[in-house]
């Protein structure tokens, strides 16, 4: 069933207003300012015209949709973080003290915060409850997850961004929580890129080195024992991924259909939104990119993505929080063509000349 | 009599307070994070401790100063603007209509519009009326300025600077407008850095190649004739500078002075940056970098200075249009170190473990 519903979304995704988006681009030439000095800001409301068919997109609400899971992988030893964190970290994004927290706060984001598969019971009345089950099975040893699962995973992510949209939000963040996470993610991005695991592992939040050598070796060796068909992203999700980021697949893949830009976090997060560039060609048209992040194998999934980040921060906390930042840069984008004069506007003409010649005396 | 002021002012920079830059580490080391995972946010936490010696530092109110100006290398057709443009666009500013000015708007920063050298008379309220004279001297016959000039613009940078601290605003950005600028600043770059003139010289607004080509020559052939003495920042100023650039280093210097952080914008902003870095070792502590400009030679002036910016927009508009948006990374900065919760606030311990194998249910 899970699988006709996500079928039923993928299929309604369309591509981005191109007459849209040449009027804006239009616009944006006829700006005062030399064409195209305005760099990223110019694509980026470019692209928001596509995404939505207006010359003026208004982000207005924004949400951040945290997906929380546990990992099985964690009793490979391969995080450096004890499992309650996860939960810890979900229960702590409501208290609004978490790094992502106090980010959305300080950028008039909301947090949707999703329990996919945390590792433990959570009742709590700003969660919500959409666990698939408590924790993946570890990848080292077994598939994360059955297919089945991992379709009611990314229908779950797809959901959640649909109801979001309904309820007025008209751009979306992807973040997650779930300690073990960048080794399922760096699993999925080698299973789906084949580049070498030693280059697309990272010490995820600060593994020693003989921890880190173990990391490596799992990822590299749970894409060769499952296998995963990488022609079916639900496989790799399911295989070697996670709850949190097939939901988080799922939330691109929601957005798309709803025709709203949706803004990619750090490597979690890109990965997720590579998983879900594999559903529809499409997809990839509504996503803008947030930051670099500092784990290694961000950068193989931007360019396998074509997608290139606006900010350099170092960052490598996840949970979604560099897309309240971006926010306020995609901001900046919707003043600058909304706002900036057009040259007829702005009146640098030539006749303005003869005026400096004169030592011209202006009072607005 | 400027030169005993300037030195004045100089004389009492002071370097950062490391004992408040290490308090404000140990607490962003303690917060409910793995530690350095917010990456530049942090070091700009830090830095701002440093620099106001307090563990919190609110940067409230936010100026952007712009300085206007006229280049009279212009007349070697080194620019795809006519000189007209510095005056329209600084009356723009007033009018809120250019990409600085609407962004400035949109991040809640006062613009303070000074002309240093506009090549007309501007009479008009929100124009500060600080003009050297109307242009400097076309630099491929003759040196810009006197040395007495420079030494005005630099101390009428500082003034503004200094005024505006007293007037409350607790960050500044340092912006300019100036047709023919790009070509100055590659002047400046070059005389500072012996680097090749083909790699740091670039199209600015959108020279055609022919006249890209007089501007690499220019250029070179500019600094070889008036041969600056780089030992006295405030000679290559004079010989090859602007009043926009001089005045911008001001800026920097009375930011430092008076204990302020000041952003830095693209590549005239940073070879202003650089020619105040010559002024005093100290004066580099107190900048921060925004946006990495597209112009080629950003990345030589920022690597001199050792400095990394965060932003990387493709942006080569000017004006001073990265700070604004910086601004609102810096506020991130601020909120982390003093909103995220500690370890111990976040309750993130051992004891979580049995409540997971328990099965907690955790209502807050």
């Amino acid at each position: 069933m899970s699988t006709e519903k996500i079928n039923e979304y993928i299929s309604q995704i369309k591509s981005l207003n191109f007459e849209a988006m040449q009027k804006a681009q239009e616009r944006l030439d006829f700006l005062a300012k030399p064409p195209g000095s305005l760099g990223k800001l110019e694509d980026i409301a470019v692209k928001l015209s596509g995404i939505s068919g207006e010359m003026f997109y208004n982000i207005g609400k924004r949400a951040l949709i945290i997906m929380s899971s546990d990992n099985g992988v964690v009793d490979e030893g391969v995080a450096s973080a004890p499992q309650s964190v996860t939960y810890a970290q979900t229960i702590n994004f409501t208290r609004g003290i978490t790094g992502a927290a106090v980010l959305a706060k300080q950028f008039n984001t909301d947090l949707i915060i999703v329990d996919v598969g945390v590792n433990a019971d959570i009742s709590h009345p700003q969660i919500k409850n959409k666990k698939i089950r408590k924790s993946t099975n570890n990848i080292a040893k077994m598939p994360a997850m059955s297919y089945e699962e991992a379709e009611r995973a990314v229908l779950t992510g797809i959901e959640i961004a649909v109801e979001a949209v309904k309820n007025g939000y008209k751009i979306i963040g992807v973040g997650e929580m779930g300690i073990g996470n960048t080794t399922t993610s760096s699993a999925v991005l080698h299973a789906f890129t084949k580049l070498p695991v030693q280059d697309i592992v990272g010490k995820g939040a600060g593994l020693k080195e003989e921890s880190y050598a173990r990391k490596i070796k799992i990822v590299g060796e749970s894409v060769e024992k499952h296998a995963p068909d990488i022609s079916d992203p639900l496989d790799v999700l399911a295989k070697v991924g996670g709850f949190d980021i097939a939901a988080m697949a799922g939330v691109y893949i929601g957005c798309a259909y709803m025709k709203v830009p949706v803004v990619i976090d750090g490597f979690i997060s890109i990965v997720a939104a590579l998983a879900a560039s594999k559903f529809h060609q499409n997809i990839t048209d509504y996503m803008i990119a947030s930051h670099l992040s500092y784990e290694p194998g961000y950068i193989y999934a931007s360019k396998a993505l074509g997608i290139d980040p606006s900010l350099h921060l170092n960052m490598r906390l996840g949970e979604g929080s560099g897309c309240p930042i971006m926010f306020s840069v995609i901001d900046a984008a919707c003043a600058i063509i909304r706002d900036v004069a057009t040259f007829a506007e702005a009146s640098i003409d030539d006749k303005y000349i003869d005026e400096i010649k004169d030592g011209a005396n202006f009072i607005v």
